[in-house]
């Protein structure tokens, strides 16, 4: 909604919108009281913040992005028990800086990264399904995720978490690749969200085709409940 | 949706959807790797899946019928904060079998049930109830609830919890039953759910005229929010 | 909705019901196993229930009021990850007493508050906003967020949390007050809303400045997500 942003581009900590109902906002100088509350080290002076009610993966993806691009640290990954109804999670996530520019322009490239993050988010009446992939893994993957820098990582997500648990076997029988972790919706591992996340790392053809194998099987699954799963914006990978 | 199923029905997992968004899965040989990390003991080499978005009691109950009538164990009870925007829970459900056979037919059990346990879950725009009684437990309410296997078992639900805190003291007041757990939105018992859950147990006419009682009391009050309360398939107790 | 509490006049436990599908409810006497499974103190005999779909603050503060107001206590306040689908909490807070009616008194003030208390809530369809204040927080206050008895405070909250870390930093920065608290989704403080809630102490004075001044920020970003944030009812700080 252009019209719309227009209208907040006098308040100074504002950055922009973007899909999912993501907002991004800076702040220059964090308060000396919040900074203690927020645990923050005290090196950043600013922050920059990128919240989303419809979303966590595709903003983790879209800030892995900026921090490889801007001179910023993810400093924290926080999970919601959002989507608006839906079966997953919102978002907030918060990176550091000296210098407020800096955040700045990494949630600007965050924002603009979130059109391609979402394109393998795919949703009908029933639920959803969420892959990513990367050849290359940077911060705010091993900050979410616990995944290793600088290798290839996928994400294979599903909501009804029953469907997550059959992607998860595709995942992990279609190719040779490490499970980093395997979250369902006790364990811990989400807040309490309607999902089974599998996060997986290796060779970078190997994560890539493990992904893609488990999309085609949630397509299929996630259809068999309702209308034919469509993706939020267009597929990446 | 019928029509829907048959889409699925290439899918060597897919058993069949139900009623609340549910879905049952199988998998006949788990990943060695995923085996370890759902920490399902290695003898299942297959399991059955049982999910929802809309629902968790029902799930249980169905899993509980599913079980006394199949060669499978219940794995894994979840609950999730869901119910696509309503107040309770959605739900992952595990069960394992030597042959993927078992683990099938125990899902196609399951689904079926589901009409038959959704029949005393009744909802307005408000909230909604939830009753569940059984004369015999099996191993899918030990699991999920802890209660005694063997003996009679009755479930009282209400949300938003205010009523539930209501009809849990309606329910034990109307007959001498015991008490096998209380679970609230703070308590851990539930996902954060807007609920009051109440588990009894006991001489199996006592039970059932205490879920009947509060069954009155919970449809006079949820329908003082809204319109009156309908069930989702029709009342079997 | 007039028409339907008529409807259920003539359950004994029935008080009445408020804006945000809250629902007030009596019990005379606490059937003594329940009183153990909720962790009750034996000497009160009654209890109120205050709780609902839509929010937790505005119910918090109203049953503030009406502990001030009559011969109660605050016993316990529970939150769900609720709201219908929106990014808060729903909320379970139970009262106890002597004598019913009492806790009956005190459950009427609580509903007739929360006209007023729901007064600084804000939505569109992005999210919402919630500011409160009062001179002098009483024991629901302190039960549920740990301030001070006796001295002004006041709540800054906006889901998605994004914009309630800008409130944050926006309030303590606006006045000289002292943070009680920050919750966010991920660390505890919350239900894993959707939401950054931060509570305040101090001089009355410095309290209302800081609250006010979040409020005029809190407006235009969420305003720059959707439409014009709108109260729920009218604001009163």
């Amino acid at each position: 909604p252009e019209k719309m942003s227009e209208k907040a581009c006098n308040i100074t900590e504002f950055v922009g919108t973007g899909i999912g109902d993501a907002i991004g906002l800076v702040i220059a100088n964090v308060d000396y009281q919040l900074h203690e509350k927020m645990n923050i080290d005290k090196k950043y002076r600013s922050i920059g913040i990128l919240g989303a009610r419809t979303g966590a993966g595709p903003e983790i993806m879209a800030i892995d992005e900026a921090v490889k691009a801007t001179n910023t640290e993810v400093l924290s990954v926080e999970l919601a028990r959002d989507t608006k109804g839906g079966a997953g999670h919102g978002s907030l996530i918060i990176i550091g800086s000296e210098d407020v520019s800096d955040a700045r322009r990494a949630i600007e490239v965050a924002l603009e990264t979130l059109n391609q993050t979402n394109g393998d988010v795919y949703s009908n009446e029933a639920g959803h399904l969420e892959f990513q992939y990367t050849a290359r893994a940077s911060f705010a993957i091993e900050k979410a995720f616990g995944a290793p820098v600088g290798k290839s990582f996928g994400l294979i997500c599903a909501g009804p978490a029953a469907i997550g648990v059959v992607l998860a076997d595709t995942a992990v029988k279609a190719a040779n690749v490490e499970v980093v972790g395997y979250a369902s919706p006790g364990n811990g591992g989400t807040a309490h969200s309607n999902e089974v996340i599998l996060t997986i790392t290796g060779d970078s053809g190997a994560v890539r085709q493990a992904v893609i194998a488990a999309r085609e099987i949630g397509l299929k699954l996630l259809g068999s409940m309702g209308a034919d799963p469509v993706s939020v914006t267009k597929p990446y990978i």
